[in-house]
């Protein structure tokens, strides 16, 4: 019995063509965050599972994670998030590392749920944290970040829409507006995470039988829809608008948009899954009508680093996923055409030719070209094929008379123009190509 | 209690110095793979585990991978190796692709073991495989990128050295030569793989414990020592000269000497742990005195492709992991000093200047500048610490006479240079210094 060729379940082979996707989306990834002054970082994969099991979630944890038993018998997890993993190494060098702290990863996260659309069980993460700022300068920084991702994505405004929300705001509307106990709260913030992947009156069904008849004489469910329906910081109760919570998000959005980002608004159902937020949370939503989901979400976590026994340290960050980033560029047609980086495919006539072709490979490549060497005992239209299906722009075909008058037959693939050149001019051509068509 | 902040066992974390270094070793394999027209590929950490029971090993399978059962009773393994996930994707498209096939790629692997110096749980590995050439042109290939690899990191060729095999001729010798039955021949090879990591006289006590009698009768164990005790191919008996593997090894030493690479010969020692290989093998050492031992290898495995139910596929590959990549250039002494991608601290003093700065921020972003923000609540003094603790060569000081005649004070901190200079001066400067101290 011969073995599967199928990768593992809700993960994916990476092709040429597809990592050449991942390359450039994580090219693009690394150079805004780098412009923005973030250092990049790595850890291992799997992580001690006491970390995650503090403030990740439960559904997550005891559901979603690849948890096993190594040989040494320590409990592990490969790991579903990087936030933890990252305030246990700021935690380990608490005094060393110096504020404002700015890092950036773009780990490999595994969970086991079932594969749909946007979400695998495997997936890249754009992980990017400001430590140290306690203002909403942070949070300020981070999502004008963000917003120049989508820009040099080539995205324009009407193509996502920033939603902000306060974790402070909704726990000051949960416990002192509307009055609920602990259990209460509890169940209502996890249905409103629900909120927008319920079908439609689904929200009211539940949130009616969660809600006890003493709660509903209160007119807790009336003022709660009322709360979760606005559509701008200045539409909430003068209760709420009072809060430091409110006066933060007024703030942050007030500056986002005197610096010119227009597509931002407060959106009070924005709660972020994971139990550490503290402060602001925001989430980005793809606008485009067949992919109306969140793409990225962040927010403030002020508590984490301080988990580990040291003093703890003002946090916000956001991670952003490469399946819906992919998804949203796919959708938008914001992907440019991505060539191989093979530049040329070298086609020498017969055995001879190939023998003696290596000073001139080399020399190429000495010149910053890219070469891949073709097989003699191949005929040469199936060559070009060859080199036309790998996406490699050039073809250079040597024989005998041009190894002899050292001027080469360079062949365009797109165009089938076809020069005889000699190895200058055939290292001006095709970089000049490469200024054009691969952005070097 | 506190949770710990130490990284999983044997694994590392990579804090932003660490991880520049890695950055800086993957782009020199990136870039020399790719000069050679290898396009990049990638793959799940998680494997189905019968790809591995084939033809790792028994050793490597059985007593050192991760493996566990995840919630949907899948047996899965975190890979230890890339080998059988190549080829499981070349399969998958064997009709499809064209050949010969350049594919590489860097991916995560763990084994777990008693970590060492050189060995760890978790590495990198470039893997680069050529798919498609049956004869030493391959080896060829794949040798001389190597060999380049060294060559970009600016290592000479006293430093390390080629160690070239054939398992046909280590087959033919055990078999034909020496006339062992297979049992014998398992044995045997497993101890001539094991040779260079025994102690003295600890080879010769188990050969003479392994070999029976009869085989002593034989001079099976005086036959067995001549043999690997042969500095070259030419000192090799004659009844094992003749054979076609023989005649394979002095081809290709013969090949990459005339190329201009010295420092390779023959070795028949070298053996490979994995059971795929079908032809020649090769290893790479460290001559350092400190770090004597092999640093990367791979070889030909013509049947692996086979095994997941297609046509076989010709195949010659390498595995170069970081750990012993990193020893041998920390041990050499050839890695640069490797600054911060951030190259100007921006220090606003006072909280008015902090508050208009954000134009002058974007517009030196703009122009392809890293940039990180300082805090304006701390000393300009602390700052200055600050920004050279993280190995950020400048600092821009922003106070309100700078802001009104757009001069700024950009000081160069390894220099205490200081210069007031408009903005395009900055990004001149800057960008010559970064010309010369990394390389863009």
């Amino acid at each position: 019995m011969s073995l599967s060729t199928q990768p593992y379940k809700g993960a994916r082979d990476f092709y040429p063509e597809d990592k050449r996707i991942q390359k450039y989306e994580f090219a693009v990834l690394r150079s805004v965050a780098e412009r923005y002054g973030y250092e990049e970082y790595d850890a291992p994969i799997l992580e001690p599972l006491e970390i995650f099991l503090a403030k990740t979630g439960e559904e997550i944890v005891n559901e979603q994670t690849y948890t096993f038993t190594d040989r040494g018998g320590r409990q592990v997890v490969i790991r579903p998030e990087m936030t933890p993993t990252v305030s246990r190494m700021v935690a380990a060098r608490r005094q060393q590392l110096s504020y404002p702290l700015r890092w950036y990863s773009i780990p490999n996260l595994w969970r086991y749920e079932r594969p749909q659309r946007g979400r695998l069980r495997e997936h890249w993460q754009l992980n990017v944290d400001l430590f140290g700022v306690t203002t909403t300068d942070a949070e300020f920084e981070i999502i004008s970040l963000i917003d120049d991702v989508f820009k040099r994505f080539k995205a324009t405004p009407e193509m996502y829409e920033i939603r902000i929300n306060h974790r402070g705001l909704i726990d000051f509307v949960l416990k002192d507006y509307l009055g609920l106990d602990e259990t209460e709260r509890h169940d209502v913030s996890k249905l409103i995470d629900r909120m927008h992947k319920l079908p439609d009156g689904a929200f009211l069904t539940e949130l009616d039988a969660l809600i006890s008849d003493q709660r509903k004489a209160e007119q807790v469910p009336e003022k709660l829809l009322s709360f979760l329906s606005s559509k701008s910081i200045k539409d909430i109760h003068e209760t709420l608008a009072a809060t430091p919570s409110a006066a933060e998000l007024k703030e942050l959005i007030d500056k986002l948009t005197q610096s010119g980002i227009s597509n931002v608004r407060f959106d009070p159902t924005v709660m972020r899954g994971f139990d550490y937020y503290t402060g602001i949370v925001f989430e980005v939503f793809d606008t485009h009508p067949d992919n109306n989901r969140s793409m990225l979400g962040g927010g403030r976590y002020d508590g984490l680093v301080g988990l580990f026994g040291v003093e703890p340290v003002a946090t916000v960050g956001f991670g952003w996923g490469d399946v819906t980033l992919t998804n949203f560029l796919e959708l938008h047609s914001l992907l440019p055409p991505l060539p191989s980086e093979t530049r040329i495919f070298v086609v020498p006539i017969g055995e001879d030719t190939a023998k003696r072709i290596d000073g001139l490979v080399r020399e190429l490549r000495n010149r910053g070209l890219n070469i891949a060497c073709g097989d003699y005992r191949k005929k040469l239209g199936d060559q070009i094929k060859t080199a036309d299906k790998k996406g490699i722009p050039f073809v250079l075909i040597v024989g005998e008379n041009e190894l002899r008058e050292q001027r080469y037959v360079l062949r365009e693939l797109a165009t089938r123009n076809e020069q005889q050149l000699d190895i200058n001019a055939i290292e001006s051509t095709v970089k000049a190509w490469a200024e054009v068509h691969a952005g070097n």
